[in-house]
């Protein structure tokens, strides 16, 4: 983690060669036992040979890809597309873990905007914000949402960081200008929120530089942290700039309960972003758990985005969101560790806790809303990939999208008393493909993920694992 | 994991030093930051001091120590009694990870029953058992009530691999002789399981020869798998012999249908072991998920002992037990992995567990239900240690106590690009020691149990971490 000076790693074209992974659609898998993927110089997919083992043929069929480096799956494992994170916020990176016995209002009070707060000390958001970037790279997230904290230079940090590690990310400066956010930690006035996002918008697409690794967010905290009439200018910025938007959206009993009193004369918590012109086909609504009938109705109208938050909303306590149901809908999906609401910075762990929250849901909803294990990796990849608004280009293989990819690795198991491997997951032989999968899903960690790139970049690497 | 040759490690007089952790009560954790406990030869606990940090004072007051070998904590960690799981398949370890589309019945019959059969190849056997027991312990699980198969040389095999790699364990050959298991996995009648349990119960007793390292458990499977004469006969092993017994109960609707089906003159599942003898103060009864009224006051009544598993039981769509109300009657309580109805061996990733599976029932049965960290780790540790019948030996730091312990390694977050530790939990420094806890508690695992001691011999030792 952080070992590789990203800029060493200067692109030219490769061959990957072994065992792919993705999602063919929400039920299906793709299991390719032997592929070869060549990637070009600028990441992008430019062939995928199915049943190929022979690189003679394959240089045969693909002229000028004789001098291509060659990057073999070792053992048992496969590359599978990098992990996308639809909902996190970088600061509360440290406080990873500290999980409240309360729920969603006072724990903000009392952990998280201090946290916040704190990070206006910018050696304090480096050590912070360099971490988490390094970790959920670790754990397979090529591309993440982010919100940051109301601090302009923070925020913009961040983006450099991102940049620096090679991450894929959407970089939110949090906006909170009313009075219910504490005296300490909000901005001084609508105005100031405008112009602290116009800052952070034109500083991260400036320090982007059309390189497509960084872009800009608009990201009103939910609705209790915002004047109506600043989210609506927020929606302009939005609209202007043609980018992405992202907020929290029914996530706790008592929160939903204090937008219907701040907010008496729209419909429902929905509408307050509708009638600020926030509830469209780039904006990503954090959690959705308790949302009414006319509340999904008009998200799927709109096509908003949700990302689910499986292991925050267990943990936080505020109840297990619906997703077969939005699903069943149309409404697209993805999954967000929720750092730190969610304890863990794993896509793979909230993989897990979909299904099992699904689970939960069905003692309830029947066995229809139970979620299988393709189902979760498709909300982690391809589903992420829509929710953001790049399914052209990452959330899975195909030629012309980017090599956003991590290569999982597993092991067999080795004997009784003889050298140990870096593994959790333990492989025998017998599994079948599905098997092995599942095995990964369920008890496989960041020691699985050996090596992670982005956009063709090797942006991490396990330091017991050779390439 | 099993690098070490156990006899190696001769028991001599140490002084574990630094901080020490465990429950005091279930809803208190004991936090000694500077301590000092003294373990005798035989790997009993002869003193514990308290903001002890100079050798020389601890040598002026325990005459006969100086030349003791001392073990110190080091960076941010601590010591904390060893896991138990009160409810482990170990020949299903092959399939960890493997979790079901289906529920219960199904699930036995395509994944568990086949490589439970499978083991009958002694081979195979070991190099399950063997991995089984290096995982758990790895995982800083000391004591284990493991049921095995039905096999007799197998079963056997497992109580020798736990003597050989020093884990604390309930050997359990597992009894089936009713119609309702498949032909090419049950006991040939009952007097056949009578006679196979005898055999396992002499040998393990034998094979400990007073070592206090392996006992017999008597296994009826559940009562499908068995006649109601065999379970009256096992009744009367259990009570000659004064061992512990295992089995399920109301893990599933299915499941509880049937037994309703099956034995229509009982007045319920509880009923069926209780009219057999079996349900009696030294029976670990597993799940326990959707028991009725009647059947949790005969439970306490009997002061049977419940094993929760919170992993299985959600992975296998089986319910969310009502832990909150099975404590406050006073019922005893620890928790088991389960597996591979469960997919870890990992008791804190059960800790886990049992804290959001609490959450998902408080949805129904409000705040009360919700279980907060200190009572999932009590569970895990004084809580198991009831279940099987050791809280004067296990699961807590008391002097006369045996020394069954883990070292909780937990290291300060390096600098970006500084030498990456190995561990999943980033501890900044500014953490309360709860914080810290809370920390391990969620994001931990292996990585973190850098040590495993049961009765104050070195089981378990990570190879990147010197003692």
């Amino acid at each position: 983690m952080g070992e590789l000076p990203i800029s060493a790693h200067l692109l030219g074209k490769t061959i990957y060669l072994g065992a792919f992974v993705h999602c063919k659609s929400l039920q299906e898998l793709d299991i390719c036992e032997k592929g070869a993927i060549g990637v070009d110089e600028r990441g992008k997919i430019a062939f995928i040979e199915r049943g190929a083992e022979d690189l003679d043929l394959i240089f045969k069929q693909h002229h000028g890809w004789t001098a291509a480096k060659v990057v073999r799956v070792k053992d048992k494992g496969f590359f599978f597309p990098g992990f996308i994170d639809t909902h996190i916020h970088a600061p509360q990176y440290g406080n990873a873990g500290i999980v409240s016995k309360s729920t969603l209002l006072d724990w903000l009070n009392t952990y998280t905007f201090p946290m916040e707060a704190s990070l206006a000390d910018l050696e304090k958001a480096r050590r912070i914000y360099a971490r988490c970037v390094a970790r959920t790279l670790s754990h397979g997230t090529t591309t993440a949402a982010y919100y940051a904290t109301i601090d302009v230079a923070a925020t913009n940090l961040l983006a450099d960081i991102c940049l620096e590690k090679g991450q894929r990310a959407f970089i939110g400066r949090v906006c909170m200008d009313s009075d219910l956010s504490p005296k300490w930690y909000r901005d001084e006035s609508s105005a100031d929120t405008i112009r602290k996002s116009k800052e952070v918008v034109e500083y991260v697409k400036r320090a982007d530089g059309g390189k497509g690794i960084v872009a800009p967010i608009i990201t009103p905290r939910f609705a209790p942290s915002c004047h109506h009439s600043t989210m609506c200018e927020l929606a302009e910025i939005q609209k202007e700039n043609g980018i992405l938007a992202q907020t929290h959206i029914s996530e706790n009993i008592g929160e939903i309960q204090l937008v219907k009193d701040l907010f008496p004369d729209f419909k429902h918590y929905a509408d307050v972003y509708d009638k600020a012109g926030l509830l469209n086909s780039k904006m990503i609504l954090a959690h959705a758990v308790h949302l009414t009938e006319a509340e999904k109705v008009v998200i799927k109208q709109r096509d908003a985005k949700i990302s689910h938050c499986p292991v925050s909303n267990s943990a936080l306590t505020s109840g297990a969101a619906p997703v077969r149901d939005l699903l069943d809908r149309g409404i697209t999906m993805g999954l967000g560790t929720d750092v730190s609401g969610g304890y863990s910075p794993s896509i793979l762990e909230v993989v897990r806790q979909t299904i099992l929250v699904s689970r939960h849901r069905s003692f309830e909803d029947g066995e229809a809303a139970k979620l299988a294990t393709e189902e979760a990796l498709y909300l982690a990849t391809r589903g992420g990939a829509k929710v953001v608004g790049l399914e052209d280009h990452v959330g899975a293989f195909e030629v012309g999208m980017d090599w956003d990819a991590q290569l999982v690795s597993l092991a067999a198991v080795p004997a009784d008393g003889e050298k140990e491997l870096d593994t959790p997951v333990d492989i025998y032989g017998w599994e079948s493909w599905e098997d092995r999968i599942g095995k990964w899903t369920y008890n496989g960690d960041d020691r699985n993920t050996a090596a992670v790139w982005v956009k063709g970049r090797l942006v991490h690497q396990r330091k017991s694992f050779e390439l």
